[in-house]
């Protein structure tokens, strides 16, 4: 991801043909709402085939959204092709709603990593409640074996 | 997750009845190919819809996978039903394969969590190299609010 | 930990006279700064004793402060005697300067579990620079195995 | 941390000179008893001055135990002067004991970083009961910012 001088339209734009070439985020549905340089938010709405034997959300939906969330944010912090080397995730909530809505930013930014935070919350009705903190390094492509 | 006096084939075949009612896991493909309390094997067939944009299969792949085996491994381990609370993952590897293997087993059961670890290899022609590595905690259903 | 309707005066002593009853808090220093329901400030003083070979404060430092402060914003979030069952670091920055200062609070809060997250800081002259983030779950005393 | 082909001996020896200028690792007396190339033991004598309120090993004095042995791992794996980057661990039973010891192993090694687990016992009267499981990142120095 690159030049942190392209006006938000266009960084925005940007964001989303990224998105638009991971086949696995056409198929879950990920949309690109929000980004600027070390900050996004990422949508998916919510439709049966997402779902686990208890009805809401699988948790490794959730897990994709909040890791392509930390990999935009500290991304576009770095502004260098990146991939994410290690996350944590924290379920708090079952994922039960319309849409999940996933915001990262990054918290740490040097040369070789970038630490990010992001939280997913589930929307019903469009009241959000929070179901899952995440915590990760991104860092440049290449450098993580 | 129920009843460890189960044959082999009936216990296997329990686990299976499970991942047949996660719509997610039959969108992503996701075959369950041994299973023992406290012991699971889950494979992936990567096809193109799960890659991201650098040709490897994308890191929510990775991370569902190593998630549900969590899972498998606790749920399977306290014999009640369960949610995964928490996990963090290390991605050592690209996933660049024909399919994914996901290996957990329970490492520390109690009352009311099991703390369990995976390894996720990537399969190119029977040959398998690991790409991620991933530890977990597994509650009783309900009890993570 | 107990009693939010306590004083704010009273409800930080309190939690002063918990880390008074730590033997291990006494040894590396640490000061209990600032506490209220779910929120924590967390202090140490560097000396020689608590660095590396490097002359920073050792990581296991860093992440005894972090893992204390986590474990009050929860405690004090749940109002119940608890202890934590896991937490993640980040350690961003070399942990360099005349004290340490970590800040946490319970971001997700039920009847069996607290979420929390915790920034630490290194602080020379007054001025604050991060060097970890942390993000882990604390459980009522004697729920974790 | 260098040179692969020294005898165990002096490997072990080597490890050891490290441990010596650590200052942290002095004031709570841990000892390295087992070193070669991605693998290590790490013990540390129980006393009271390293418990907390409810009378076990403060969970900083294990996270302590758990993060130098990871470092150890990846860094005699890596073989040049590193920092861990990042881990978690999980706390699966009070650390009560006489000693812990600490075993770590590097998992995924390449140029810039290794990802190690480790697990730490508690020893009473010679019978090791496993208290947490670790995993995290180790990065060379000057990697991590």
């Amino acid at each position: 991801m690159s030049d942190a001088r392209a006006s938000p339209e266009a960084f925005l734009q940007m964001g989303r043909e990224i998105l638009a070439k991971q086949p696995f985020s056409g198929l879950l549905g990920a949309e690109l709402t929000a980004l600027s340089p070390g900050q996004v938010e990422l949508q998916l709405p919510l439709r049966d085939e997402l779902k686990q034997q208890h009805g809401f959300a699988h948790g490794g939906v959730v897990s994709y959204l909040a890791d392509n969330a930390l990999t935009y944010a500290g991304g576009t912090a770095m502004q260098v092709p990146v991939v994410t080397s290690e996350f944590k995730i924290n379920y708090v909530r079952p994922a039960l709603g319309q849409r999940l809505v996933a915001r990262a930013r990054a918290e740490a930014t040097g040369k070789a990593q970038s630490v990010a935070r992001c939280e997913v919350y589930a929307v019903t009705d469009g009241v959000e409640k929070l179901c899952a903190l995440a915590q990760g390094t991104i860092v440049r492509l290449g450098e993580g074996g």
